[in-house]
C-alpha cells in the first residue's frame, strides 16, 4: 500500500490536473499554493455565470463551505451537479457544520444533490452529518469530540456506508473510510492546528490526488492526508521551534519537496478491514 | 499595571476564546492565524442568514470595514446587534474611513446602531470620526495628520467620552482611552506600516484579549496593542533586516511564541490621568 | 534605457502613490503586499457605491479579473470610466480569458468600455485576446500555447497597435510592447510560476509604476516586470531551494530591498524597434 501512495504523489506531479474550487476568502491563498505545491494547478472561481462551465474544465472539484453565502451556495450546487455529469470528482470540506442552522442545511442539501466522492472534515464536523451527538466551537473540533481513535474510525465507517463514498477524518490521527476498510494514518505534528487553513489545505491535496487518479478515491484521499502529515513533520524539523510564521513557511516548503521515497519512508499507517 | 497584561495573555491562552469576524478578504488570513497565534480561535462568517447566529456562539466580535459591500454591511448591524444583545465585546475598525462617503455613512450606522466596545483606527480614521479635520490616503493615515502624541491623546480622550468606549489609536505610539485615562504605548517598529493588516491583526488581537477578559475592556486593548507593538520589535530582531516577506513571518513567530514574562519585560507604557 | 527603469523605482519610492485594485480575493494579499513592497499604498475597495470615488483619489487602477462576479465587474466597469475620466491609467489583468464564456465576454466588454493603459497578461490570455487560437488551462498559460519568443513579440506588437495600449506578456521571457517597439526581459526564475499570484503582483507592480509615472506607462510596465524578474533571481538565490513557502517569503524580501543599483544592474532588456 505504501507504495501506492508514493506512485500517487507521482501521478499527481505527472498529470497537473487542474483543481477547481470554489472555496472561503479566509485560507483560499493557502489552498491555491499547496495544490501547486503538489504538481497541481488551482482554478476559483464562483460566479454562477461560469461555475459550471470551470467545472467541466476541471479535473477535480473542492467545494469548501468555510464562508458560504447565497451567491456561492448556488455555484457549489452547479458545479456539483456539473462535476457529476461529467464523472469529476468532488470533495466535500463542510467547515463549520454544526455552528449555524445555515451550514447544517446546506451541508444538507450538498449530501443530497450532489454525489460527493470524498467528504473531509474533523471529528466534530464528521459526527454533526453522521447525525450523532456533536458540539461544535466555531470551526475548530471541539475538545468534547476528541474521544477514542476507535471512535473516529467508527465514525468514518458508518459515515462513508451511509453515503456511499470516502469520508476522511482529520486530527491528531486522521481517519479514512471506504465503508469496507478504514485506514489510520500517525503522521503529523501538533503545530498543523495552529495555523489556519491546514484543514482547508487537506482537502485541496485530496482534490489534487483525485484528480489525477479518480479511479483510486480512497487510496488518493490516504495519500493526500499522509502528505500533509508527513510535511508537517518535517515543517517542524526544520522550522517549528521559531514559531507559527516559520513553520507555515516551511509547511508549504515540504510539500513543494516531498516526494515519493520521502513519503513512502516516513509514512505510519494502519489499516483495519471490516 | 505591566503585570496586568501578562495575566491577560495567559488568560487568552487559557480560555482561548471564540472570536468572530466580519473582515475584509485583504487581510483575513493574517487576522486568523494572529487570532490562533495569540490563543484564541477565529471564526469568519459574513452571511446574513449565520451571522447572528455565529455572533452568539463567540466571545467577541470584531467588525472590521476594509471592504465592506452591502451583503456584509447587513451582517455587521445584525451582528452587532446580537452581540449587544449577548453581552458579547464589539471591536469596531473603521477601515478607510474618510476615503469615500460609503465609508463615512457606515460607521455612523454601525456606532449608532451598535453598542461598540471598542474602537480602533488610525488618526486619520479616528479624526474623522471624531468630527475633525483629517486628510485620508486610502487605508493608510496620512502623514499630515500624524502629529504630536499630544494631539492623538487628545483625539483618544474626547472620542472616547464622546462614544462610551475605549478607543484605540494606533500609530508609531499607541494611545488607548477609556475617556478618563490615557495610555500610550512606545513599543513597535516602523517596519509594522510595511506590510499589509498590521492594523487589522491589531483589532484581531483586542478581540482576542476582550473575549477572554470581557470585564477589562480598557486593559485587553492595551494588553492587545503592548503585544503587537513587543511583537514587531523581536520581528525586527530576527528578521528584519531580510525584508518584508521575512519580517512577516517573524511577526506571526513573535506573537506565537510571545508569554507574560517578556510582554512585561519590554512594555513602554505611559498612563496618564485626568 | 536601463538607467530609466532604475529612476522609476526611485520615482515610486518618492511619491508613494495610492493604487487601487479591484481584483481576487485569491492572492489579493499578495498584491496589497508587493505594492506596499515597492513603495507604493494599495487600496482595495469594490462596492458599487464606493469604487468610483476611491478610484478618482487614487493614482492608478489595477483591474483584475480573478474571481470576478456580478457585483464586482459592475464595480470594473465603474471605476475603469471614472479612471478615464480623471486621466488616471488603468492596468487590466483579464485573469483566466478563455477559460469561460463569461471572462470572454467581460474581457471584450472591459476592453471595450474602459481606455486600459496597459494590458498584462500571459501568452494564453493575450493570444485569446487577440483573437487568435489559444488553449486555456484554467488561469496558467498552456504549455501548447509557450511557442517561441519571437510568437510572443508578435501578439504583443500586435495586440498593442490593436488596442492602443502598452501590452505586457509574462512568461519565461516578458515581452512589453507599445505598437512601436518590443521590448524583451530575460530575467526571473521558473519558481516564479510555482507560486500563485506572481502574476497578478505583476499588475499591482505596473500600477505601482504607472501611479507614480503616468507619463511613461511603457517604461513603467517594463521597469515593473523587470523588478519581478530580478526578485525572482535574487529570492531564489537566497531560498530557494528550500522550497515555495521560503521562496514566497524572500520574493517579498527582494522587492521590498530593491534598489536602482541593482536593478539595473541584473536587467537584461532587449529592445526591438518596428
Amino acid at each position: 500500500m505504501k507504495a501506492e501512495y508514493g506512485r500517487l504523489l507521482e501521478t499527481v506531479r505527472a498529470k497537473n490536473p487542474l483543481v477547481h474550487h470554489i472555496t472561503n476568502y479566509v485560507t483560499v491563498n493557502d489552498c491555491a499554493n499547496i495544490t501547486l505545491a503538489i504538481g497541481a494547478s488551482p482554478v476559483m472561481a464562483d460566479d454562477i455565470h461560469e461555475a459550471a462551465d470551470i467545472t467541466r474544465i476541471s479535473s477535480a472539484l473542492v467545494i469548501n463551505m468555510g464562508t458560504l453565502n447565497e451567491r456561492t451556495i448556488a455555484s457549489m450546487l452547479a458545479s456539483g451537479k456539473a462535476a457529476n455529469a461529467a464523472g469529476i470528482p468532488v470533495v466535500f470540506d463542510p467547515v463549520g457544520v454544526g455552528a449555524s442552522e445555515l451550514r447544517n442545511q446546506i451541508a444538507v442539501r450538498i449530501l443530497d444533490e450532489v454525489k460527493v466522492s470524498v467528504l473531509r472534515g474533523n471529528i466534530s464536523e464528521t459526527k454533526q452529518i453522521a447525525g450523532m451527538q456533536s458540539t461544535t466551537k466555531g470551526v475548530d473540533a471541539s475538545q468534547d469530540d476528541l474521544t477514542s481513535a476507535d471512535d473516529a474510525k467508527a465514525v468514518a465507517k458508518k459515515l462513508s456506508s451511509d453515503l456511499g463514498c470516502v469520508v476522511a477524518i482529520t486530527g491528531a490521527v486522521d481517519t479514512v473510510s471506504n465503508g469496507e476498510a478504514v485506514v489510520c494514518i500517525e503522521n503529523g505534528h501538533p503545530m498543523l492546528s495552529g495555523i489556519t487553513g491546514t484543514g482547508c489545505m487537506c482537502s485541496s491535496l485530496i482534490g489534487s490526488f483525485c484528480g489525477a487518479a479518480s479511479d483510486s478515491l480512497f487510496e488518493s484521499a490516504i495519500a493526500a492526508l499522509l502528505t500533509m502529515g508527513v510535511a508537517g513533520e518535517i515543517a517542524f524539523n526544520n522550522a517549528g521551534d521559531k514559531g507559527n510564521g516559520s513553520f507555515h513557511a516551511a509547511l508549504h516548503d515540504a510539500v513543494s519537496c516531498m516526494d515519493a521515497e520521502v513519503l513512502m519512508g516516513r509514512a505510519k499507517t494502519h489499516e483495519t478491514l471490516y
